[in-house]
């Protein structure tokens, strides 16, 4: 079922991102100097792709290959165009309903989160390029395959999703605590998209200015929020339960 | 925030469990024999604790002491007696919502349910003495701390706790897919207990027999079951939503 596979040393990781490899993320060596490098890191700026200084130790364990500093990991996924996604399920008639993830860093909620869209007819995920858990070969178990099945588009910034969103005619609700609606009190019958935040921080501020609406969960506890792939799962049976 | 506790050595964990102490989990060495070591497993029977035989190994992991082949976990929390919980909680007034975890094995997804069932108002989890989650630090992380605020009791069978809820004039729903009813056909308004299946096996026969209802959740898509943290999360708040 897996497919990942990476990618090392530098020349091979330059000529990798240039002819379109579909990358997830490039782990370089702390440290490390030289034109090369130097030509690799202003791409990897330029094409806004995840990468990571680490020590060497990590990058041994990571492949026992002559790495020179430099491991680029290939998603086993292909990703999808977010213009052509939103046109072709509006075309399709279907009534749309996108899940925006901010910056969720734990892979077992990002699989759990892919699991649920399968189940409950999500249209598509929107991840950003930089700052998400990886899209792994455990990203693909703990979404019981469903990664597979579930069309990922990757953006330079969850913020352009939202603006392509609306000016698609669909409403991007924020899933916050920092609202008075509750999921109850919202209506997810029109085309929707929600955004849910990373675990640590929620939703950046940047994006929650300029979503159209904003539901919480009730709380009726102690306890300040819930996980991240359980309160997604509310929010998306919530919809499911509207639309039927 | 951990208190977790081991107790090592055959006497000791007699002794330990003859007394009452709390614990959560035996691991007993493969293969060992003698007097006092069948003298333990009986208690154990008995007293119907959860044991697991393991490598010698994952002993000398578990404790760097002379450990004789018998490693005890005492639970950082103190579980509470059914009936007592199921009286106070009737008798204060509050509308009964229990959940029954049947043999549910992933200490990460035991942990998130906590959690989602302190964020829900949940009045008490009841699980399994044998087969379950461990009830450790791990469970206590996982559940953001709720395990010290939910109380939970341990019975022998799930099957004498959907007894005793129906005994007590609570409505018994099973989350299984063996059933037409998905969970907007159900009420949740009078007093309940959800009884949430394992990861891989889903509700015992015996005890989907007993129960008074059963529901399931719309799938939509080809992945035929969600993650049980996120189903259980979905049914709990479909209650709240119908209580409010």
């Amino acid at each position: 079922m897996e497919k990942e596979t990476t990618i090392f040393g530098i020349r091979a990781v330059i000529e990798a991102i240039k002819s379109g490899e579909n990358i997830d993320k490039i782990f370089l060596q702390k440290g490390l100097r030289g034109e090369l490098f130097s030509e690799l890191e202003q791409l990897l700026k330029k094409e806004r792709l995840n990468s990571s200084y680490v020590p060497v130790e990590k990058l041994n364990r990571l492949s026992k290959k002559n790495h020179q500093g430099v491991i680029a990991q290939i998603a086993p996924i292909t990703f999808y165009n977010i213009e052509e996604l939103v046109t072709n399920v509006i075309e399709s008639g279907k009534t749309p309903l996108f899940l925006l993830l901010d910056q969720l860093s734990d892979v077992r909620n990002f699989g759990a989160i892919v699991r649920t869209a399968e189940c409950t007819g999500v249209s598509g995920i929107i991840i950003q390029k930089k700052g998400g858990a990886p899209v792994n070969g455990d990203a693909i178990k703990t979404s019981a395959g469903a990664l597979f099945k579930m069309p990922i588009c990757k953006v330079d910034h969850i913020k352009d999703a939202v603006f392509h969103m609306q000016a698609s005619g669909i409403k991007v609700i924020a899933a916050t605590e920092k609202t008075d609606n509750t999921i109850y009190d919202i209506s997810f019958k029109e085309p929707c998209a929600i955004i849910m935040g990373s675990e640590g921080k929620g939703i950046n501020p940047s994006v929650l200015r300029i979503a159209d609406d904003k539901a919480k969960l009730p709380l009726l506890g102690d306890i300040e929020s819930l996980n991240v792939s359980v309160a997604c799962g509310v929010f998306l049976y919530e919809a499911i339960r509207q639309r039927f």
